[in-house]
């Protein structure tokens, strides 16, 4: 096995990252770390609403906010950096070699999801001590090595300035959980420039040694927080005097999850979180559920979320309860240009670590680049996303989640590789 | 209308009491208040492990006591007393008469429910000021208005104590909401000596100017805490992975509700809260619920809690997800003394106020003084519970509950006139 | 034990009733079998719409209608009979003394249940070889052991005939299953001239030996048919393409088992049956529930009715399919009159097999009786309807039900002495 | 556009097949009307237990046999040909060239299913009058199309049997709803000395002018009928007595409809049907369900039934109630052989009313011909399926599919054009 000469490199940022993973919109720690680095090797770094536009963002919770504030004092984070953030998470960083040429936007997001990490003490991260030390909160989707592929990339860009043209930007996106943040990065406009634009996901569909260069199957998405409002009474003395309104939410969850499969593709739906009610002895008067659809297609996807809509509703009418829904998340699917796929198999030809091209391959989930590259394209940009495999212990999400870490290196070598080919010094 | 001259009294505790309404075993600050007037009255006051058998307690959760804890503290509590009370609410007042004569022992509960206080400002407590400080909680009981009938009376027994005999003894049981108090107060042994036991509840199903004097229909009652624990996984990649504990618990509380009605007499059944998941986009793994069973008789509550453990199995096997079940309260029946009845028939008689007295009518709910009058019963005692007739805006536990303030003073006549019958001087 | 002399006719006609049971309107067989009795006893007899109002007929189906009519047939019951009946089945048999009296009628019900008798071989009417010839149906709620009684007491008139004055009307009911038949009789004026009206039922609350006399808890009810219409979808092509009718009714159905208990008595709910679906592989484009809600008073019943309504709406929307209900039966609550409490008492009193005499007990059913006693009580007379105590098998309704048959001698004597009180010749 | 001399016959055919649809196992008129053809062109005819093997039948009733036997006799079908069939349908035409080459079987399904055609007077089967004759049953899944190309193609090999080499197995296929009747055909051996096996299904995927000559997505599927037996009770005496199997089979129905959603690919669920219940008033002791999973492979459809029984077996406890499980059919997922496309696409070039000839698309659905090429494939023969494309009005199952006639020559030219190039003589 050749691995690349920036892997410690690769290893021991993504090991301090794993530790301190941040739920989306509250990466101010992450992102000062990000931040310090990229300024650190010569970048031009925006940050707040230089990549966040505010009016299009969804699903941040002014509540986590404080937390993640609070959070990134208590870790010494300068209060201004705090204040330049403008309270939004993530960073651009840019690097101009001087010379005329495209735009390549290079993206990875930040955020982690809310898992408590396991405590076998045969999981790497236990094994090797650079387990999460954020209660309830883990790296579970990988977005640790995203972020470390994406420092180690900004570094090769630096010490290999002489042999690139035109421009670099280094996208850390923050909140792709819950597919959040990149409809507001999007519509920030600092990607409106951009010629070329590369994304990636690690593991997934691939195994390690594999690279899939052009998946199919970005499964379009809405994400809604419902809320259904009822009456309380004393479940003892007259229980028919409340509105039940967490009754409504089981009933509703049970025929979501119903919501008929789809003859032209893949669906999805989820109920993800739900919490109702105020005592035992309560008619519970309140509920919400964080839910979300997803299907192939943009047709498909409307379709459960009519479904979704009709269901919210004929169970407040079931239940004599009133209800309110919010749009809180959003992704559509993406097709990568031929010239990207051509690129991208040029490139993984050359790293003898990937034994195997994988052509197409279904990537079974929602990803918000999908947003960044369809406003790269409205402006004329061409983009790709691709599959980096590797070896997981358990799937995505799960709480005891982990990948090799040589399969950083081979993400590094692809987005190396293709500033190599898209940037090349003429 | 023809109050007592004990009437401001009752008005001005009953009002300080409302802002400050405290749930369960976290009563710091009202058990504070309650000591100081029984001790500035003179009375013995037990405390802590003294009226609280720690083995016995059920439905207490130390996170919760911490911040009654700390929100004591906020109001000055002193720490001398938070020691004395070992952690554990209640207390109970005892005023020795000196003479000889029977011991009668009268309850009065004390916490509150989670019910956040209508803002309608034509809500009386809002209209007089003294609506509740403290977010979210509301004494929507009416246990404001018992503590104040029992300071009262206990100001009342030293006012008239040259004409009394035997000994009395004020208990302020904490935790009757979820009927968790009474079996560690019971368990205390501090009811061992009663002759005499009586309690009431304001309100319920009668209105002011009447009392019940032998309400039946006390449910039998069992609480439970129920977890299901699945497996998360990403909900766009393989929700096949999950094992979801949201949809078991959805599906669980649907059949709860639908455990059929007995033909043998009164059900109900409540799931109060459910709380699960972990994200959005996670097959969520951990579901909470918070319910309750209730039948007329013991048989029916056995009925009524076997079927909710088949269902709860059910639910586990269907979904695939592991599931554990702690109780966390009890309640059983209660039946009037005939000495008891009569004497509060005569006492009623002797009552301006009171037009009616209603001698049997269906109390509907579950009361855990029952629990405090089977102990007293075992030891050889008479025992009594009353409905005190008041007027209501809404029913109990409805954020809009109010009673009118004339109906305390009812009580109040009724506990002094049975403490003259029970305790008068030969 | 005495029993009467009356008691082999009371065993054979019941054993004769017990083996040709048929559902509710179809009692072609049946009422001819009584029609010839009372016929040769010297009864005038009415039959067809002089005892039916086809207009206010409930719950009748003709499908049914025309299988009775082919059994009777099949019974070789005269085409005569058949075209009197008019398509409608019950008789009254009408006595008159020939003395100035009052009117007195009684009212016996005559239809069955589809339940599928026991196999049991110690199954009273397997053992005494009178098991039921009607497959799927069985007089499994006693009304066969009422029929007996009924004409038996027609007989006694008959045989004491010069003791009594006035008029006797032995009611023959049709349909009480599902509580359909009492409408249609009480609306055909039959009974609008009656001074004094009996009913009564085998068992229930009471066991041989025992009569209640004046029984509460007459449950109001409401039966509906409810059928959902949506779209047929080939299931594995495009499942999205149907209305899936089943799912809506069984999210219904679990959703009307849960309509809360309410706090001022009793109630009930009960999918009897639900039919749906055309074939395994096509999404479910109907579905029929056969349903029913009771409440202690009109109130409670009308609060189930309501809720009802509104579940089946809401799933009519969760699920995006149309929806139809169909009223299909009633029943009231009833209230014994004073006068005739005191003669069932008396009466009692006189019979050595009573050695209980229970003035009050929980009937915990529906009754139409309650129409026709309503109608009674509209113009003027005095109803009372009481339980017949017996010793049962199995509860009603059930596979294995079955009664002592000494108890039919006691109802027997209990509505005789009735007659003898209301009916003696001055 | 250009139709075959042979369009006449094929319309002739299918109109006179669309009036008497029949359900599968019952199509004795239709297997009569089709072995008639054959033999009048000369063919050999098995029928019966020659090309059904009764010990792997599936899903068959014999009542509903007898009710097909009943209307053959109505339709004057010779008694003579219903005993040759042994009680089962389905026939195989073998027409023997006399030339020595190899065996190429052709299979055609002639089962309907339980629709009820549409009235819309624009329907063309009602425009043209041929409309469904059989109250409730429809050729709603073009069967009726599938056997006038099968006829055709059998006429047209007898027309030009001199060109031809080899033998012809013309196999009419019942009762491939619920792929019920392919087991029991394969397993009779009667294709087992086959070479080459094609199938063919109208419209789903494809357009008018379209065939798709490599389908994918045939998915895998097992069928059930699932039963609840529980315990009736009285709803309004004692609800609480009886075990509610409607209730039981309800929340098992919305519990099978939620089955997540599998990552590696489709997945299909439904309740077809659903019947419960004895009567309005007694609480259901009885359900049955009939009931299919699908999956995209295997794998996937061993996941939904694995699922599948988790839930089924849930309920049972939850509801205290007894299960059991029939297997009614099944299916598995088909590859067409690379010789066998070459052919299609070959084929399908010489067709000028074929477009487009698609590669690959998503079947979507199950088929039991998949069986019966696993069988062929299993003996050595080469196999294929294609889909002939059809505008249809609805889609397939729904009470207003149709197809546009010409669909029919396309496919008959097919098939012809594949024995032209199969069996040509030397």
């Amino acid at each position: 096995m050749a691995l690349s000469s920036y892997y410690p490199q690769l290893v021991a940022q993504r090991r301090e990252l794993h530790q301190w993973p941040e739920p989306g919109w509250t990466e101010f720690t992450t992102t000062w770390y990000l931040v310090q680095k990229l300024k650190a090797w010569g970048y031009q770094v925006l940050v707040g609403t230089k990549v966040v536009n505010p009016e299009a963002v969804l699903g941040r919770s002014e509540k986590e906010v404080e937390a993640g504030l609070a959070a990134a004092r208590a870790h010494n984070v300068p209060e201004e950096f705090l204040k330049a953030t403008e309270g939004y998470t993530g960073a651009v960083g840019i690097l101009d070699t001087g010379r005329p040429g495209p735009t390549m936007a290079m993206r990875f997001d930040i955020d982690c999801i809310p898992v408590q990490e396991t405590a076998d003490p045969n999981h790497v991260p236990n094994k090797e001590g650079f387990r999460s030390k954020h209660d309830g909160y883990m790296h579970a989707c990988g977005h640790d090595t995203h972020m470390s592929i994406g420092l180690t990339v900004a570094k090769w860009c630096v010490d290999h300035k002489d042999e690139l043209c035109g421009r670099v930007k280094i996208v850390f996106q923050p909140a792709e959980e819950g597919v959040r943040g990149a409809n507001a990065v999007a519509a920030s406009g600092v990607l409106d420039d951009v010629d070329y634009f590369l994304g990636s996901h690690i593991g997934m569909v691939a195994k390690y040694g594999e690279v899939v260069i052009d998946p199919y199957g970005f499964l379009c998405t809405t994400k809604y927080d419902v809320t259904y409002t009822g009456k309380p009474a004393h479940a003892g003395v007259e229980p028919n005097a409340g509105r039940n309104a967490l009754a409504a939410a089981c009933s509703a969850t049970l025929q979501l999850l119903g919501i008929p499969r789809h003859g032209k593709g893949m669906t999805r739906v989820n109920v993800g979180m739900l919490n109702a009610g105020k005592g035992r002895n309560v008619i519970p008067p309140n509920a919400t559920m964080v839910m979300e659809v997803r299907g192939e297609t943009g047709e498909i996807n409307d379709f459960m979320a009519e479904q979704a809509m009709n269901i919210i509703k004929g169970n407040a009418i079931s239940y004599g309860v009133e209800y309110s829904v919010s749009k809180m998340g959003a992704a559509c699917d993406m097709k990568n240009d031929p010239e990207m796929i051509d690129l991208l198999r040029e490139t993984a030809k050359t790293i003898p670590e990937i034994k195997t091209i994988t052509e197409s391959a279904n990537f079974g989930g929602s990803e918000d680049a999908s947003l960044l590259a369809k406003r790269v394209k409205e402006h004329g940009g061409k983009v790709a996303f691709f599959v980096n495999g590797a070896d997981r212990k358990a799937g995505h999400h799960q709480f005891n989640f982990d990948v090799n870490e040589p399969a950083l290196d081979t993400g590094f070598q692809m987005f190396a590789g293709m500033v190599k080919r898209i940037l090349a010094r003429k």
